[in-house]
């Protein structure tokens, strides 16, 4: 459902940049984004605009004439925060050497894959699954292999004898992004410990993308107010590499501001990775990370608040009968199926047409996706009810 | 010269990234970089912040809230001041469409050769050469193929016969840096138009780096106070890619802003690669590139006299006898060899201990610049003379 772009052949690319997947989202997006009073749930960020308090750190590492090139790791001031974030939040104590600073989740991800896989490799990815996954080990040359998740009336499920069988001599990696975007799914201790215990057996390395990991709704997973983590059951010689990101937590989206939580050995390569991808990130925008971290926690706070609120208005639409919502652990997004729907993109078109919202179609995330509408929350109340609420008014004439 | 890292074997990482190599620049920065009273002379940076109404753009911009996701391509304020730009420079009509918005030169770089060149493509580069690009594609999975420029009393000429002799099947990119970094050789229309030709005779991409043009020193080589350039003597198929960056013009280095001007035919393979690089650049960045294009020319053509009275300061050291120095007829860079020396990168620690100046080794960029250093002369002319003084009193010692 993600399609790949036609070049004239006169143009000689290379096959892999062509195959870069268009966003599944995009056309709807297009076709929605200016219509008058839309409602716009389909991307994945908050309507909050980042604090100021975060903004002014960097205006004034600006006036101060932060303006030059700087370490290509990260300047040690951020790198350090970062490994005081993950003591408090992990409870347990961090290396700085550990963390290097990226221009955004989606560049820290490329990193990894770029490490970890190239030419004929394969990536195997649960899905449904945010499409960037994909496109990221597409670029590198490599192959994503999809492994639908399992559903039932609990919700999405890691299907290990899949995973196992998918794996062939050329896997290399396995992703494992919980909680998860699209679906909410959260991984238990339980998985994670399966997961590992896979990975170990079959010598993959595992990307791990836990960036919504404060965003937890499900008490029974909750462990001192966050999810799960692969760093409550991996070893330190685990093969593991986590992406993250400051959009999420602190509403920073279009800052670009993110890192790569690595074994320190690979502390050399990561460095020339970042110099020849990006050159690093703007002083003033990693002063703005130490802002976020050192001083975000009651506007962190204020966003789960948010999102569990969100959550609870769009639970509604399952007391309808004509929704299929299996209630998300985590993250901010509600993934739900109108009943008897089969094409997720003519609904999606349909709901900007008849209902003035903007949802993303499941298709975007993989087939396992198909016939699904991904809705981001993270909205304020009367946003979120008033999308409901036009939503349950079309209703009757979507269903299949 | 440039090293590769070695990585356990138990981590098992993709060669292309271990090969990635390490800049040659870098242990000789971490040597000297601390050195207090060090004339810090190695990066290609001006000793100048960033101006002050290019900074209060961004920052009037996240106080206005422009935190959120933004367009892949870049916002269509930019795009248009950068075609105006060039409508400017070189003094005809560009379609803002040509023009997308990258996070800095060097992603613009990585894009171009992420869309030529693949696993086995080779790709050429005269040398001495910005290391960057044999980076770039050497994690693109391509192979760089040094073609050594010639040199003589006048300076460094591009030698077409090693250049055609270079060519193979998997060819497929002709890197042309003019002016050139590091060593201030600046094309002629007539060495533009062989490569060109060259190019078209053997169905090559041509990647042009002109991000110095705006710093000519030849007055015999001037046009309109720029350099020659690809778009005086190219036709609209012509298949070349210019890579751009607002670093050097308007002393943004930090800051991670540039562009690719690539024919818009090739628009959504850029916007789907944009978007697994880094996802776009931060709106309030570019509103910080559109203030510079818009109000900025005053302080360019501070930094060019800056860089014209720096480079004449530097020419003293030719008249020693002691240092072979072909006068650079563009960019900011000298690129200068002390008689006899053999070992670049030996000079270049012994200038930090006897002479408290740090330059570049020549070795950094290719075996052609063995022998030779880099010295950056965009910065104030106190600065620039004193580190002549101080490497006049060294050189008697340092030759061979």
């Amino acid at each position: 459902m993600n399609a790949s772009v036609s070049i004239p052949s006169v143009l000689n690319l290379r096959p892999e940049a062509e195959q870069a997947p268009t966003s599944g989202i995009v056309d709807v997006f297009s076709y929605g984004r200016l219509k008058p009073g839309i409602i716009p749930l389909w991307v994945g960020e908050g309507d909050l605009p980042t604090p100021s308090f975060i903004c002014e750190a960097a205006a004034r590492s600006l006036s101060e004439g932060e303006t030059f090139y700087t370490y290509q790791r990260g300047i040690p001031e951020l790198r350090q925060a970062i490994a005081r974030y993950h003591e408090g939040v992990y409870g347990k104590a961090f290396d700085p050497e550990r963390f290097f600073v990226t221009s955004g989740g989606m560049p820290a991800m490329q990193l990894a894959f770029r490490m970890l896989s190239g030419n004929g490799d394969e990536v195997l990815i649960p899905t449904p699954a945010w499409p960037n996954f994909a496109g990221a080990i597409t670029i590198a040359g490599a192959r994503p292999v999809a492994v639908p998740m399992t559903i039932d009336a609990q919700g999405w499920h890691l299907d290990f004898e899949r995973l196992e069988q998918a794996i062939t001599p050329r896997t290399r990696v396995l992703v494992i992004n919980s909680p998860s975007n699209p679906t909410g799914w959260t991984a238990t201790h339980a998985d994670l410990r399966a997961a590992l215990d896979l990975a170990r057996r079959h010598g993959l390395w595992i990307v791990a993308d836990e960036i919504y990991g404060r965003f937890v709704h499900d008490p029974a997973l909750a462990v001192d107010g966050r999810t799960p983590s692969f760093r409550d059951v991996m070893e330190p010689e685990d093969k593991i590499l986590f992406v993250q990101t400051f959009s999420k937590n602190w509403a920073m989206t279009g800052w670009r501001l993110g890192w790569l939580e690595a074994p320190p050995a690979l502390g050399q390569v990561i460095e020339n990775l970042i110099q020849y991808q990006t050159s690093g990130t703007p002083t003033f925008i990693q002063r703005a990370g130490v802002a976020a971290i050192e001083q975000g926690e009651d506007f962190l706070a204020d966003q789960i608040v948010r999102a569990k609120r969100g959550r609870e208005i769009v639970g509604r639409l399952a007391q309808t009968g004509l929704v299929e919502l299996p209630p998300p652990s985590g993250a901010f997004y509600a993934f739900l199926k109108i009943k008897g729907a089969t094409n997720a993109k003519d609904i999606a078109f349909r709901l900007i047409d008849e209902a003035n919202v903007g949802l993303a179609p499941g298709s975007a995330f993989g087939e396992a996706g198909e016939g699904y509408l991904r809705l981001c929350y993270l909205r304020k109340p009367e946003d979120v009810e008033e999308a409901v609420r036009r939503i349950g008014e079309a209703l009757p004439r979507l269903v299949g």
